[in-house]
């Protein structure tokens, strides 16, 4: 009963998507809202996943040998203005400082949106010869977009972010760090966050403000949304040339060094709600879930079974892991953590402990293992690698399930109306045909994949010759 | 020699103390300047020192029983103005974004110079009776002061900190916490970046801008100048008056609950600087250095010498440790590593390698000890250990000669002048003595400290009847 109340509390995915989404995000706690417009409140369960998308990365980052620094949060309006394309993406929609306490400043500055400019300045302080190149650095922060419609997590005026930023001796060598930070987020979302991304390259219209290519992960969401999960950015020498960094080369001449920046937010947060959440809530993959397993003693008051229970959290040790003997029903306690998404219960009492054995349920599908209390350790490992490779498994079911071949025009509008999801159809490489596709279908070219093979030698919109196959879907 | 070329580009402490700071922040790339005024770059090695200090106090914080959360960098100017004492110290001092884009904001806001009335707004929402409390949060964020005059490290107009805040049932539990947090505070400095602190409580004069009763660290600087390193708030119930925060106590009472906050910020690590750096550059303790050990291989051009070089950095496994093999001079390299303040070098040649041994180096006092190979990685935790212990006796040492008691004005205002450190004198408790104290000798209240003895009964300023000892010094 106290479950089904628990339960009644949030919208049904299938009833209101949107109210669904928000219901989890502020039932399980993750965030709460403010008066600040469009900002958000990360609360402590929220945040834990953030801190452990951070630990899991900034250990990847590192070992692409890659050094965090930090740059001032604020951007000068002529330091933004110095690259033209830059300013024009960004300078719509940043925050203006223009008062310092009772004092008018000088010149106007913005809230970073984004921090190209400021390691651009930097740069050209530290970076003289071809001996100091490359430098590989990252920043952890909060950046800042004027956005007019917000949504917890995929879209609000402040979010916490990674930015990577990079500058090599290189044209070469700056697009294999750009490719290679594109896997490192993939191979990420794929392994920790269960979730299948199809790695490609934006076409020029969806580009960075400034980038010569970006290339993306997109996810499909369980309501057949896309979502850009992660961004990596090759710039060229264009930001180089802009800002004036030289370096002096092996030959001693004076050249423009290239540069990437690539960066994913907490954003990942709310496709890790739409691509693995149900109607009892949120489900975590357990690299990222703050509590990986919960203990639940049964029928608490019985002679030994709290005793047991907490013994049953000892031997998890290593695992995340804690054991509720507060005074709720069992039930309530089920409703909770399955709101909270942890992917595995515990459940003990005086029937199991006579008999030697604990109940393990996993939060994806409820299935139910007995299992002897001295194997508890490893059969709750086995049960969370299973709840990751469920997970992912049924993600992808549903990406295939939603993902739709067209080849003319009017299965191509037919299907983006009759489904939401990925389709795949091949494009001229005209801005044109880009925009009348949005037009007539409301879907936005996602992205070019890597390594998949044209389905076709003619454009879905203008029947022209093409060789470029795109994902084309409606996005977050 | 160039050895003596590095050491020639820092300025003497003895010459100009304040040029020698600065020439470290550069030499140690510790931070880079920017176009934006006041604000500075934290460079990769200085980074990983906050990183350090980071995850050393993140844990302490966890086992204390807090929680990390983020609030929104921004607070509408009626958030900021609701508690009145709050807004007249931050006013002054805060960055105003009055744009969003190309719009005028209805109502400006100030970018956080600290989070108190965002942490209160986000407890009304969420503490209703006895049961939700305490709630114990930290944040990890960079706030903004908009100081007239900045430094790096020591006060620059962004900076990064950690704030903690907490609501409480009672006022008892709420001061308990206020001390407990500034043990966690001085422990810590003690024990990992070995600078032994004075814990006290600031005067009136001195509190924090709303607090009912501000605590404080004050460690002394190689120059005698204090420097205020860790600071905890009591609030009382004063917020949660002006923000109606209430809950339901268990007589189903609606009552207000009371609160703390508490932090330290990047400042600490100029503190590390002018405590234990010296002409050779910076020398940091060991448990927040990011290279612990560096491996310089001598005539590294001869047979083996390379290996086992390599070889001993791998015996030093666990130990943040490099082994320099770059094509620089071992004099150079010594330079560089002193200016980085590595604590413990070793060294190791074709001689060493015949006879098994390698030297060891300290970097406060250069001492040299020759250890067997196998026994080396003992041999330079040994040496950490007493470079840790060293650096903080001679702190210790430093701040004993230069804390003088003082009975009479003249006493006072001779000693002030002779010798910048702490003056220990008894005062009434009036702000007229302690203003007087100020224009006569230039010096502030530092604190009145917990666990010392009173050193007479009459004020040293006015004479009247006194019961509080207090620290007084010039401060950064």
């Amino acid at each position: 009963m106290a479950d089904n109340k628990l339960v009644k509390e949030i919208t049904s995915m299938d009833e209101d998507f949107a109210k669904w989404y928000t219901d989890i995000c502020m039932k399980a706690e993750l965030i709460d809202y403010s008066s600040v417009k469009g900002c958000m409140v990360i609360r402590p369960y929220g945040y834990a996943i953030w801190e452990l998308i951070q630990k899991e990365l900034d250990a990847r980052f590192k070992k692409t040998g890659h050094q965090n620094v930090y740059m001032p949060m604020f951007i000068p309006e002529s330091l933004l203005q110095k690259e033209k394309d830059h300013v024009e993406g960004f300078a719509p929609e940043v925050a203006w400082v223009t008062h310092g306490g009772s004092e008018k400043l000088d010149e106007r500055m913005c809230v970073r949106p984004t921090s190209e400019t400021l390691f651009c300045e930097h740069y050209k302080s530290i970076v003289h010869s071809y001996r100091d190149l490359p430098k590989l650095y990252n920043q952890w922060c909060s950046v800042v977009r004027w956005e007019k419609t917000t949504r917890p997590f995929l879209r609000s005026r402040e979010f916490l972010w990674q930015e990577g930023h990079t500058i090599h001796a290189t044209a070469q060598e700056a697009i294999e760090e750009t490719e290679r930070m594109l896997n490192v987020y993939a191979e990420f979302a794929e392994d920790c966050l269960a979730m299948p991304v199809v790695r490609g390259e934006k076409t020029a219209k969806e580009r960075f403000a400034g980038a010569e290519a970006t290339y993306t992960i997109e996810a499909l969401m369980h309501d057949g949304k896309a979502l850009q999960s992660g961004t990596s950015h090759y710039f060229g020498d264009g930001f180089a040339k802009a800002f004036e960094i030289f370096y002096t080369d092996k030959e001693n001449k004076q050249v423009n060094p290239f540069q990437t920046s690539w960066g994913v937010t907490t954003r990942l947060i709310g496709a890790i709600i739409m691509t693995h959440g149900d109607d009892n809530g949120l489900v975590l993959p357990p690299a990222v879930a703050p509590i990986q397993a919960v203990v639940v003693p049964i029928a608490q008051h019985k002679d030994g079974v709290l005793d047991a229970a907490h013994a049953l959290a000892d031997s998890l040790e290593g695992l995340r892991v804690v054991c509720d003997d507060s005074e709720k029903s069992p039930g309530f306690k089920f409703a909770e953590y399955e709101m909270k998404g942890v992917p595995v219960r515990v459940e003990i009492g005086p029937k199991d402990i006579e008999q030697g054995q604990c109940v393990i349920v996993r939060r994806d599908n409820r299935e139910k293992t007995v299992v002897a209390i001295k194997d508890v350790k490893a059969a709750v490992e086995k049960a969370l690698e299973e709840v990751r490779q469920a997970l992912y498994n049924r993600a992808l079911e549903n990406r295939k399930n939603r993902t739709v071949d067209c080849h003319t025009l009017e299965e191509f509008t037919k299907t983006a109306k009759e489904q939401d999801g990925f389709i795949r159809a091949m494009w001229c490489g005209d801005r044109e045909c880009e925009d009348k596709l949005k037009e007539v279908a409301g879907v936005t070219s996602r992205c070019i994949p890597f390594g998949e093979d044209a389905i076709g030698d003619k454009c879905v919109c203008c029947g022209k010759s093409a060789n470029k196959l795109v994902y084309w879907g409606k996005a977050y």
